[in-house]
């Protein structure tokens, strides 16, 4: 089934309020009274099941009354009548409605079953629907007021091309009031509550093909539908609409808060964080800071490189801003020569390093501000400017300087140096503006900060939304990963693995990787001290002996490695130990014999795994290996298939890239070569679909010929594996 | 010399402006404007060569021809003639002075050598001089505007008992301006420029006793006397008065900016943050957060305990401020049950978890919000309450619930449950509230912010400095580390070691170690093969051999190590090699022998080490050990010698803690254990005083005995031996 058109919702021709209330403070009266007094233009119709007058115009006692069917209903009535009007509304062919009313699945599973009829509802009638218990939405260009929250009555914010899209209703109408109060120009304000019907992702893709909406803020709980999330968010991308997201439930505490029942709470923000990750998405641990964001991305333009000039009045606050950027990513090459004579030559104490320290004698010497902000914007070094002028904007002259200087810059934009039309450097100003400054400012494309900063902060996040606008250009669709990985997962398991098993032994898993163009230890399975010997002869010493059993995932915690073996008395030993151990820890099966793998020659370990989320499918990770580095390790995550690009930048983040680098000496190894090995591990795991539950590899050995993987645990969902099924 | 008093300086009686300018906009002209402006009550005079009528004030031509001594001159005369006005202020006992002039240390070391001749004229006649190239100082409540800065001409800040101190003056300039926006109250304003005289830390420990400031604001860029650092931040600790500082150039880019010539600036940073961890200073990264962790801290209370309530009116952000609880460590239990019976009854739906999700519905029963917000200020269960409430404070009814709320819990506090005081819960008050309110709040000890996540992080920073007035409480004067180490560094060293050297051989240093009271592994030295095999069958093989040499400080990388040898004939062949090597290194004083030492049967490693900073003195060390790790290591720094405190929590954020818990199933060790052997190598490397360069024991081996050490470096500064030089 097709997901419902969102657009009668988004932007309805006509609409009817049901459970329509002569008190406009009430639930069924506020909507009504804001559709009029904010000036929607379309048709309102009252709906009240007992007729009479509502806020001066005459109710129709029920939809099928109404002379035609109207796009949206709002419907404000209780839980108990809620079926019936959504019957009402599936034969009069209404096809939206936002569903105020409370009490369905947040009050347990009989609210669920009520909740889950309705939905079903209004699915098979290709209604799109909002709710239930939700606080609606607001379209403020169209003005439909769609709401029964009070927050609009103070007043809306700026129309703007932000769209908020909330899974709160509550946090929604406070961002509502935060973003009046900071001025933030919105577009949208969608709350979805219980998504019955429609959910976050959907809304977000409806706004990724708005075109009055550039930015889309989103705060997110949780997500039930992974897949809709991942095309939701690639839809964004391929629009270049940065998406902004506040996700909670970042702890454990938090994430019980939430009521999540997932196991492993922290790992479940981590594969949020790939997901986001993979679409370049934007992420806000405050408040104050996704509204940041979003005006950030709202209005400023994406620099054309990380090179970043700092212009500053004072040296300190310039060494505040260098350290932000140092730890953005962001370069600070000096300014050119010739910029940097005229300066000197103007103000003697300047510093033409960068930060660029024009000292407060630019206000006397408004002109030297003028000419260093118009060089650095256009001399071609930098991708971003940022000018931190402390209360010199209340200064007549020296605000003068700086508009002659963002004039000066949108000319050379357009003319160019050369008569080819050539960008100037994005610029930042930072420092106390008031708010017609800051309007003349962000209408030429410069940003106001206040926080010297957030000032960086905000090229850091222009430059990311540049980066994601290429990265989507590359792209013809971003559909990878999802419609991807149609081999059937039962081929790529050895054919020794029985139907229904819940793992695969080290042999098994090390074929499987081997196969998958994986590089594994060198290694023969034996089951006898002979033929261990004689492996080991084959394999070349020091070889390490293994207990093969699908049912010991651990093995070394019960006595079943044996590692170091160089001749063949101590490889009689080790057998004679393993079986021993095997026997009395009595494995399922009994004693099946050993892996004889020869070991490595190694300078380091990581570890390499993938393993399948509930809701988004199969997850990439990589981390540092080793006895205690776990304690402090970084694992990175990613979705899987990974790209090339991607696994490239996990290598970084876990610090593996450092490691594979020439740690302490050690020969460096080719990233390339590394990224692609992770990328294979991450094409089988999910090439394994269902199949899997997790696949991990530690230790994948770092040697002089590169990644070697000595060991492999593979756990499965036996009823994932359908090869007896079909 | 003793430092000279700051009080002429900080609160003059009389007050000459030295260079006094007809002008009130330039350099020499604002003071007096401001001054007489602002209604400065001492009294004010004119000094300029030239005589004449100065804004209305007949000029004096010169210090001699004043009445009396002043406190206080304010110079703003050309570098070239500062040498002469300081004599003159000397002639005349001028207290103290505030010198503006620019043009000395700033621009080279002919400027630097004018600049060290003035400190030396002013420290010698005991004088206090601020500056030069200063922007000066305000103290606000006693009107004394001592600057040229045109930022108070705007007007300034409310009074209050928060002081600002700033090395850079146009950030302190800024920061004023930004202090008067957020109505933050201000006692003192300071800024510092080249330091002649008075540095950071002696205004902050002039402020640490001035009774009508309680809370600290500093910005730091460096600092040259870490010893006088340390006495200021205990003094304001001892005080109870917290310090916030906003420390630039933390990366290498920023302290490049910075001009730092430190090797290891990454490194310099981490020294701050131990000195800043001694002290329980707080730490902002940026200046929005300066001046709200300064309101915090100058308005809340300390809460008695880290348990807190969220009580919220939204889920969603509910969870966001229970993330963010998490992240900063305070516990949230569940509200008591006679509490959450009485909730539940009023609200049916309410979560009386933690948070405690009152939801929207408390805007019609604004009882419900009065109760629990008393109920959960009252219950004795919760050091601190942050309540939610979005924007109910605008409707009447809910702020009157609020008002109600708050005063019952002060009531209370008054008058306690069973008749004896008992104090209620710190609330904090997130939502939208006017200026009226806040500053009705605030008044009560109530704080209001509008960010959920800052109102998560001020409960931390109240906690925080609740804990530190417990810390000084404690300590009768805070003098440790600084009066210590008083025992003759050179008794310290084994007498082995020959005056002048620049590092100690293993066994020496495995010698010093085990004398300060440090398990190290069982060891021998051996000069022959025979003596190393009598060594191995004392100590029990497996042993180690290792390079005994003064002179090769990474004996691994030069073929000096062999380990793990069992048997005689391996022995015999590791001695040989190692000597082999040895040789073809040609290492000054030729073959010594070998430290044979028992291997140690361990699961892990840490890493121990004292470094001696050039500003602060000794600082101790911790991070978990083992190849690969460093990658990803954080280490923990803390001020030598340790307390057993610090020592424990550095073993908790380097994840050594962790390790010892009983990491994979391995026993517990005692982490007091660790604390202690940590704090015993601080204590040496302390000792060891001046004439310690590094120190580091690199692997610490954890064993089921606790930590034992298997090797040591340590390099010495042959100048700070003084044996042969007393």
């Amino acid at each position: 089934m097709r997901d419902a058109d969102l657009t009668p919702l988004l932007r309805p021709a006509s609409i009817a309020v049901v459970g329509a209330s002569n008190d406009a403070a009430k639930v069924g009266g506020m909507p009504l009274r804001l559709l009029r007094e904010q000036g929607y233009t379309g048709r309102v119709y009252a709906v009240n099941a007992r007729g009479g007058d509502v806020q001066g115009m005459r109710a129709l006692p029920s939809l099928d009354a109404l002379p035609e069917p109207v796009d949206l209903a709002i419907v404000a009535v209780p839980a108990a009548a809620a079926p019936h009007v959504v019957a009402q509304m599936v034969r009069t062919r209404t096809r939206a409605a936002v569903l105020f009313t409370a009490g369905f699945a947040e009050t347990g599973e009989a609210g669920g079953a009520a909740q889950r009829e309705i939905a079903r509802m209004a699915s098979a009638a290709g209604m799109a629907l909002l709710g239930p218990n939700c606080l609606g939405l607001m379209n403020l260009r169209e003005r439909v007021y769609a709401t029964f929250s009070p927050v609009a009555l103070a007043g809306a914010p700026p129309l703007g091309d932000v769209a908020l899209v909330s899974q709160s209703g509550a946090f929604g109408a406070y961002a509502f009031a935060l973003a009046r109060e900071a001025q933030l120009g919105l577009s949208h304000w969608i709350t979805t509550g219980n998504e019955a019907g429609v959910q976050v992702a959907d809304a977000v893709e409806w706004l990724a093909h708005d075109p009055l909406t550039s930015v889309i803020l989103v705060y997110l709980e949780g997500c039930a539908d992974g897949a809709k999330l991942r095309r939701a968010l690639a839809a964004a991308r391929a629009a270049g609409k940065p998406v902004v997201v506040a996700k909670v439930g970042t702890t454990a505490t938090g994430a019980r808060a939430a009521q999540s029942h997932t196991a492993s709470l922290a790992g479940e923000d981590a594969v949020y964080q790939a997901v986001f990750d993979e679409y370049g998405v934007h992420r806000a641990d405050t408040l104050e800071g996704f509204f940041r964001l979003g005006n950030t991305l709202s209005k400023g333009r994406r620099p054309r490189s990380r090179q970043t000039a700092i212009v500053t009045v004072s040296g300190g606050v310039g060494i505040m801003m260098a350290d932000r950027a140092e730890a953005l990513g962001l370069a600070l090459p000096p300014l050119p020569e010739a910029c940097a004579a005229r300066l000197r030559e103007s103000v003697a104490f300047a510093s033409t390093a960068n930060p660029i320290d024009v000292t407060g004698q630019v206000v006397a010497q408004t002109g030297v501000l003028t000419d260093t902000l118009v060089d650095a914007m256009t001399c071609g070094a930098y991708g971003s400017v940022v000018a931190f002028v402390a209360g010199a904007a209340h200064v007549p002259s020296a605000w003068a300087a700086i508009e002659q200087a963002v004039e000066r810059a949108m000319a050379h934009r357009k003319h160019g140096e050369h008569g080819a039309p050539s960008e100037a450097a994005q610029l930042v100003l930072c420092g106390l503006v008031d708010d017609t400054q800051r309007s003349w400012l962000e209408a030429r494309g410069v940003l106001a900060l206040r926080e010297p900063v957030y000032a960086m902060d905000a090229v850091a996040a222009l430059l990311r939304a540049g980066e994601q606008a290429d990265v989507a250009r590359g792209e013809a669709a971003d559909a990878r990963g999802l419609d991807e990985a149609t081999e059937p997962a039962s081929s790529m398991l050895p054919s020794s693995v029985p139907a229904h098993a819940a793992s695969l032994d080290e042999a098994e898993a090390m074929a499987m990787l081997a196969a998958a163009g994986v590089p594994v230890a060198p290694h023969c399975v034996a089951g006898s001290v002979a033929e261990a010997q004689a492996a080991a002869q084959r394999l070349g010493c020091p070889v390490a002996l293994k207990l093969r059993s699908r049912h010991v995932l651990h093995k070394s915690d019960m006595g079943g490695v044996r590692l170091n073996l160089r001749d063949t008395a101590a490889l009689a030993r080790a057998f004679d130990a393993i079986a021993t151990s095997a026997a009395q820890a009595g494995i399922p099966g009994g004693f099946e014999g050993v892996v004889v793998a020869r070991m490595l020659d190694g300078w380091g370990e990581i570890i390499v795994g993938v393993r399948r989320d509930p809701v988004f499918g199969p997850v990439a990770m990589t981390g540092l290996g080793g006895t205690g580095v776990e304690l402090g390790r970084k694992m990175a995550f990613g979705l899987a298939p990974l790209s090339h690009e991607r696994a490239l930048a996990m290598l970084e983040t876990s610090g593996v890239a450092a490691l594979l680098r020439g740690h302490r000496g050690h020969p460096a190894l080719s990233l390339d070569a590394a990224a692609a090995v992770l990328a294979a591990v991450s094409r089988l795991g999910a090439a394994l679909g269902e199949t899997l539950d997790t696949l991990e590899i530690n230790p994948f050995i770092v040697t002089r010929d590169g990644l070697v993987a000595a060991d492999a645990v593979v756990t499965l969902h036996p009823q994932g594996d359908s090869r007896n099924e079909a």
